[in-house]
């Protein structure tokens, strides 16, 4: 049955790389080299350039991390070439034995949140887990829950931003007591329990930004065995010890969820580079270095 | 410059109409009748069968209300041909003369909120304007209301949405006072106001339910200008009435917003229903019957 809950398969797979951290996969169009984006001038042929340059990019990463996660902005920003540039990409990194996690924050309620589950959470689809937003309550959340019982997947449901505007609603006090993060936290408690694998970890995890360790401590008090996506690592200024600061060590890794760090590893030289091998070169050294900040 | 206004373009298309509908264009999977849906067992067909229906759907209405609707998940779930169908049917919808809303409900920060506000509501996008949710904060905003400035697009934030479920947290009382969807509208005030154009209307909008008419006038009065996106009506259960609390009634029409409504009128027969005709006639008679509750 393991194999069918997708907080087990993350913890196989952390234990097995040895580190919890996961890689964006986004293709950022002010970042991209000049060796993906100056031979080309027409769309479908960018996107075709920009697929083979992810490509190359899992292949470098593939045998060093658990999962990677891709952003759908970047790719929808492609229309439906994009799309399918997301699908293919993903399935990709799912064949090299990554878990692909897509970072959409979809919100929606009753039939159209069972669409988008059925789009991105179904058996066939290239995810293994996808991120959600809970503004619209738990009635957007169910019908992905749901998916998650059926299909063995996971979602993790933003808590804590890690971006300075996460304070502007996050972090209103209730009159109840605690912070807006606090009652989401909370009231995912009882779904959290019906999630959870045999490795004693749930599929239904949470979104806290490693800029705001403070909180992460006190979301982990709430889901003690919920498993964090925690972005902010690198690019946006958070340390590893921040990052990690809900995390338990093992003999064999840090776990219960992800560090996600996107731009520092997939785009270490500037956009004027024109030389691959430069960039593959900035790719393993900064990956050499952030891995080594988060093993054990 | 009006034409370049979202909310101009809104209230001149609502006057010329005579009423504030907004419909759905959503396939949903289990309403399409049989006479889509029957002749076809592969996916592309599907969408193409999919598509012409649509488009029957738009010719038949484009003529009587100012607005459509898209939502981005029943177009998401037929995957890359799914997006190409939603950018060609938003397309032919406004070479209509209609205005297309994107029921997307995105919600990211920095350069992903850049990317969807690229993807979405660039001058060449075929939409005039898109739902966002604000749970990330301000700085997940402000990347839309930017090209919404210098595209004359508009945004529709999230405020009380029409679901049960929208009291898990929306409801929420604040230690400060009032609830957590006050104090979200109220964070729009400035903004809201630097989008008003030449009618007095703001083209930063919020999603207010038809079902929480009490919520309504309070929205209202923290943003009297701001367009309203109100779901509800309808299959959802409220009335006109409900529907209308925070419109202004014009000698021509109700202004202010627009009224969605989306299963009730595109889907009057059941999924069994092989006629187009019969089809066609239904959509004419809930047509006409929901515009006689809306109009001056």
């Amino acid at each position: 049955m393991s194999r069918f809950n997708f907080a087990d398969r993350l913890l196989t797979q952390t234990k097995k790389r040895g580190n919890p951290l996961c890689l964006g996969l986004d293709p950022h169009v002010s970042l991209l080299p000049q060796f993906v984006m100056g031979k080309t001038d027409e769309k479908t042929n960018r996107v075709k350039s920009i697929e083979a340059f992810i490509i190359s990019y899992i292949d470098l990463i593939a045998d060093k991390v658990p999962a990677v996660k891709t952003q759908a902005a970047f790719f929808e920003q492609y229309g439906s070439a994009g799309m399918q540039m997301l699908f293919d990409v993903s399935s990709y990194a799912q064949e090299k034995g990554l878990l692909v996690i897509l970072d959409a924050k979809r919100s929606d309620i009753g039939s159209t949140a069972k669409a988008y589950a059925e789009a991105y959470l179904s058996k066939q689809a290239p995810f293994d887990a996808i991120t959600l937003n809970p503004y619209l309550g738990m009635d957007s959340l169910v019908p992905f829950i749901d998916a998650c019982q059926s299909n063995g997947k996971g979602v993790f449901v933003l808590a804590k931003t890690s971006n300075p505007g996460a304070k502007d609603y996050q972090d209103l006090v209730l009159q109840e007591g605690g912070h807006l993060y606090e009652a989401i936290a909370k009231s995912l408690q009882s779904h959290s329990k019906a999630l959870v694998g045999k490795s004693g970890w749930s599929s239904l995890g949470v979104v806290v930004g490693a800029t705001y360790p403070e909180e992460a401590v006190k979301i982990r008090q709430l889901l003690p065995k919920a498993v964090f996506l925690v972005p902010g690592f690198g690019a946006q200024g958070a340390s590893a010890e921040q990052a990690l600061t809900a995390f338990e060590k093992t003999e064999t890794a840090y776990v219960g969820g992800v560090i996600s760090s996107s731009r520092a590893i997939m785009f270490p030289t500037s956009p004027e580079c024109d030389c691959f091998a430069e960039w593959e070169t900035g790719v393993k050294t900064a990956l050499a270095a952030a891995l080594q900040t988060l093993v054990v």
